[in-house]
């Protein structure tokens, strides 16, 4: 298979088969390829340019709202894994196991960091010691390790790529805000840099962090109407405090706890960007992350003076800030459409001889399709509105298809009336707050409790479940 | 201790024990935390920024020469590190075996990678197939583990962070070219941006990298003598494709083995800059890497006018690009001299109600403390002028180092004498290329060889140890 002759081949449409539509385009976008280790993957360049955008955008946030970067190591010795015991009870079944260095072996079992708690805990045990070295805001980029057994690439995989924030403050008050603040932060990015609208919510009591006393999320809607959990944030209250015995000394010379939070989110985002925005020829890229913003086109490239405008083009387009690729290659220019189609490359400008002529060029949106003549004395400004126009656009059809697939029912009968005829999707309902109707629900209707929304309605008098009076608003829905 | 009242403490003599010096920056400048895990690190958000400001430089370096980001799985089975015989026993005695995810035993153990050649060659044999895939210029930023006995911050660790590139090429010349090309990258960022000039060479055959066909390095000469292995590229041939049955189709239609290589450098680095500029009050950081480039101390802060001239320098600087920090904390102004020279900030900027009158504001240099009175008019030039000043200086003194302890000898008698007159340092002198010779040399004088300097010079006929005829000039040293 040579490369310029390699045709874009079709893939699974996206409404007959969504979890190979999806392995499609992973793979056929160059995302991904898949390694000799079971569960894990090899983020491949295209993939990994969207990851390392995902970061700097994120790390700004993170560094605007006074987060500092560190790393841990990768190791957690049992006996400090063992220390807090619902964090242990929750990880101990999915975590890899070192024990041998060489050909030795050692004397207590390492454990590949699942998640960091501990290893910070641990940390600002011997830091902390003073009121005035509070708050505590650190972050770690890094990979962690959780053994799943099925898995799919960036949805769930044995090993990915995260950041996890660990914060320490003098008050339950404090640490309770920074779970809201991160939690703004990650719903702010979503929306602003991946163009996909989340939910913000709480988790119920049964679907909290192992070692939280609350655990906050944002939860997107897929195409195919499924929940993603796109980042969590956890309140720990002073839980871990106690278990490591981190103390500092208030102004008043008192000896108290701190209070602490952790936060993350993940490669899973890429999935979640796949399926909110992909279409049947390919990706769907957020002009922010996307690897290449603008792909030029020249057509008739061997025509005098084709060359030479889209190279022009191509430098002031580059020059005024914007992640431009020119495909000069000899592909056919309907080659290249459908690979950029199929990277999802928001923006397609066409120059040839007679656009030349005209003093115009060709600029076509990857979301629609819908090609714009633009002037060559104008396309600068042109470009930055239509990438505007597509980042809006992706954000309003992600929107629309949260509220075409939001279900408000009163009744299991009604969720599953709801579900079955018009797909996968949010369903609002009433909770009494039990777990015995939580788990009903979802035995009954596969839909689970994804999160009791921030934001509160009352759309009954009564648990959708028991029928005893109401608690809480639950989103409730299938999930990856 | 309240952070506010600690006083910079004395740290150990440089010259009077470097090891104990050096200890004691990693700590008191904030870089390092131990941690529970043995040989394992903590490094804290001033070192980690060091290390963050590293990679972004290097980062462009390596993408401005055509070079791509990726992501491989942290773990490698053992049968797939078995693949390259010289390279598994290289790597075999020190890497960490995992062999249970969660509670099961797993089927075949999987060793954390020391580093991920064989992981790339798997990747390769999927994606290469035609000349018009060629070349691969692959890179990745992640950690590793090597099952280290003795270990120090940043100089040798079980787990430290790095980035390694992995290339492909379609012929023995390419793979050459990029070997040499990457090995002035590495040259050129130690000079430039670390202020740290090192030497370029090829390693012996018995110090060659597991695999390779040759190894160069860059050597950097510390304080006290000793030497610092600063980088290292590698030339693989077609060993690896070899064993990996990575081939690809010519133009011609042939089918032919790929030629590799590698190269990385670590958080080593980290060390060099500390032993390579470092003085008795702590940290000199180049300016390129610094977390913090200039620092403003108010003098007399609560006097009318003086924090908001501060503030006023500070924003002005910031515009200007630096990385600035304002300290207008109520610690003495003794304690902020002392804490910015511990923690290497190149320049300090003093502002007092005096200077205000008299229009002036007072730039400290930290390497050579030289005060300059510098008019509010134009202090933003100074500011540029001193900080390249300090680069400069920084970077003259370490040659003058590597110029002072640099010795050329003759025989081995002389190398011992040079070496307890002068103390260690690099010594030039004639080798025949015999690894008996070099053993010996080792054994008798301590000083083993670092490199054969790419830069030849021919400062005798006959080998320091046996007396034979040259081959090459070799630099011997004793090194971290």
């Amino acid at each position: 298979m040579q490369d310029n002759k390699k045709l874009v081949q079709e893939i699974t449409s996206r409404d007959e088969d969504f979890a190979k539509w999806y392995t499609d385009i992973v793979l056929k976008a160059d995302l991904v390829g898949y390694s000799g280790v079971k569960g894990c993957m090899v983020i491949r360049p295209y993939g990994y340019a969207i990851w390392e955008n995902i970061q700097k955008l994120l790390d700004k946030r993170f560094k605007e709202t006074g987060h500092e970067n560190v790393y841990m190591p990768m190791f957690i010795p049992e006996s400090l894994l063992n220390k807090e015991k619902d964090h242990i009870e929750g990880f101990a079944p999915e975590v890899a196991w070192v024990t041998h260095g060489g050909s030795e072996e050692l004397t207590e079992r390492l454990c590949v960091r699942p998640t960091s708690e501990v290893l910070f805990c641990e940390h600002y045990k011997q830091i902390i010691s003073s009121y005035r070295d509070l708050p505590k805001l650190y972050n770690q980029w890094c990979s962690v390790v959780r053994w799943e057994k099925t898995t799919r690439p960036f949805l769930r995989s044995r090993e990915f790529l995260w950041q996890e924030g660990h914060t320490a403050h003098a008050t339950a008050e404090d640490a309770t805000l920074e779970t809201e603040k991160m939690l703004n932060v990650y719903s702010d990015f979503c929306a602003e840099d991946l163009n996909m609208p989340v939910i913000k919510g709480r988790k119920t009591e049964s679907d909290k962090f192992a070692g939280a006393v609350a655990t906050y999320c944002i939860e997107a809607l897929m195409h195919d109407g499924k929940a993603l959990q796109a980042g969590t944030t956890h309140y720990f209250g002073d839980g871990f405090a106690k278990a490591f015995d981190i103390t500092y000394t208030t102004k008043e010379n008192k000896l108290e706890y701190v209070h602490q939070s952790s936060w993350g989110v993940s490669t899973r985002l890429i999935g979640g960007i796949i399926m909110a925005h992909g279409d049947d020829s390919g990706l769907v890229l957020p002009p922010a992350v996307a690897p290449v913003q603008v792909v030029i086109i020249p057509v008739a490239q061997h025509k005098e003076g084709v060359l030479e405008k889209a190279k022009e083009i191509a430098d002031k387009l580059e020059k005024a800030g914007w992640r431009v690729k020119l495909d000069d290659s000899d592909n056919s220019a309907g080659w290249k459409f459908s690979e950029y189609e199929m990277k999802g490359v928001p923006l397609r400008l066409e120059i040839g001889p007679k656009d030349i002529e005209q003093n115009q060029c060709v600029i076509v949106r990857r979301d629609n399709r819908i090609k714009t003549s633009v002037s060559l004395d104008s396309f600068e400004e042109a470009v930055k509105n239509l990438m505007k126009a597509l980042a809006d656009g992706i954000y309003e059809k992600s929107l629309e298809n949260i509220k075409n697939r939001t279900y408000t029912c009163k009744n299991i009968d009604e969720i599953n009336a709801a579900l079955t005829q018009n797909g996968d999707g949010f369903v609002k309902a009433m909770w009494c707050g039990e777990e015995k109707c939580e788990d009903e629900v979802k035995e009954k209707t596969g839909a689970g409790s994804r999160c009791i929304p921030l934001e509160q309605e009352k759309t009954a008098d009564t648990c959708v479940c028991c029928g005893k009076p109401q608690k809480h608003m639950v989103i409730w829905g299938k999930a990856y």
